[in-house]
């Protein structure tokens, strides 16, 4: 929508009408009532089928994406700038520059797989699951490389319940409190090698041939721990057609809750992955 | 991922030890699962409490974001290339050069009021809801420039009761059958004005101030009928704080059934809105 034509005729309507008040009370009037129930009180009748719907609650599992995010190339961060603003032109659009693996984004099998699945091909069901949410936290806090592993996966069961098919399993590490600090997050020492937490490919693969889960989410940078050089987690996982998910955020709010997690990956054409909204629903 | 030195570790990897298959009948059993009724029976046990997914199947409802799709300005293609390939440096990732503004994305009021809400601070309640689909492919057959108007509202809920409060109502005009073909989608006449099916703005204030709809959709590329030179939609929806998805797909699947809707927009920082999955969950 930028055409000089187009441009003018909304320039000309904003001389003449002015703008409309942007109704701020009542928008967040219905935020807060989005996050409080009306999800779980709203019901719709469809041709004679009245349902409620069975959530109540929307939480975001995704940080910002933008200039000055924490990535794997300190260098390599997305840009932005105005294509068309308000004030010169009657709208605004921002122009992107990017690499596809920046702030909360999907790798997909494509990514390190010659011949494997591309995002805009990847199924739609894949994307939705059930959120299943293991704590690392503690031995994080003791080794920055610490893994996920088959252990984890066993106490989680001995505690919870056998892991579903079909679920998303994310690693909660602590590490999404570094968020903000690109530096803490990366946290690389003086020869350059980042240390953070990740997945252990024993893990992935029991996870994956055992209990058909669908995908992995990380609250870090890499799937695999940060001085990881062979990248077994990201094999085991994409190697076997399954997706992750890294930079995920807010993990410690769902972490002993319920929740059925949507990974919102536009269909990037031909993509390695790329940007996604992650929400949960509870 | 593309320093030096981990592509040659991937590489080394790779000479040393062949890519892991690819588990494609795994995978695909997985996906046809997920479609059938995974999500419905797989249940899940935390913390004592355990409850089935009430939803049975995911429908997308998103086009593929890449370099040819029909745009509101024919010029204004998104653009990718390789950054680096599994061939030569061990893993996969594009680049990608775009304006916010193409395939199935997102409007958000700062696209048009100059104080309007940004994408990344957009609150996620707003991007989940019921699926209200009016369907106007009749009269939209007849004229390109038809309108949604306050009578199809009207007739919507003579037939299926009230509009229930945070819906997102989308416009269902026939036109996403015409995607594949970007001139047919864009049908611009000889004075290369467009003609294209868009909301009135009578409807959707009325769905704003007296149902409390949370946004919008249409399988157009504006909220505004084509030939619209004043986007009083654009102005009636954003203008109140709401949210409009253009170019959104596949909604003859869902226009006679019960959907949760849920707009997967990554958190575009400062975004005027930006590329999106939308996913139904059924």
């Amino acid at each position: 929508m930028c055409s000089p034509k187009v441009a003018r005729s909304v320039q000309e309507r904003i001389r003449r009408e002015g703008l409309p008040t942007f109704n701020r009370r009542n928008f967040l009037q219905l935020g807060a009532v989005g996050a409080l129930g009306a999800l779980a009180t709203s019901l719709i009748s469809t041709r004679g089928v009245a349902r409620a719907s069975s959530f109540t609650q929307v939480i975001d599992l995704s940080h910002v994406f933008g200039v000055s995010v924490p990535t794997y190339i300190p260098t390599e961060k997305p840009q932005r700038e105005d294509f068309v603003t308000v004030e010169k032109d009657g709208f605004f659009i921002q122009r992107w520059v990017y690499t596809e693996h920046a702030s909360t984004h999907v790798d997909i099998p494509a990514h390190f797989i010659a011949d494997g699945e591309r995002a805009d091909t990847y199924p739609a069901e894949m994307l939705v699951g059930q959120a299943v949410v293991i704590d690392i936290s503690a031995k994080a806090a003791q080794v920055a490389d610490a893994t996920l592993d088959l252990a984890d996966v066993q106490a989680w069961e001995r505690a919870n319940g056998k892991i579903p098919e079909g679920a998303i399993v994310f690693m909660y590490s602590g590490w999404e409190a570094r968020w903000e600090d690109p530096i803490a997050f990366r946290n690389a020492d003086a020869d350059d090698v980042q240390h953070y937490p990740g997945i252990d490919a024993e893990a992935a693969t029991f996870l994956i041939e055992e209990r058909n889960v669908k995908g992995f989410g990380v609250d870090t940078l890499s799937l695999d721990f940060g001085a990881s050089t062979t990248f077994d987690a990201h094999y085991a996982i994409l190697g076997r057609g399954r997706f992750g998910v890294e930079n995920v955020a807010n993990l410690a709010l769902i972490k002993d809750r319920q929740a059925t997690v949507v990974i919102g990956m536009p269909r990037w054409e031909g993509g390695s992955g790329g940007p996604a909204r992650v929400l949960a629903l509870l």
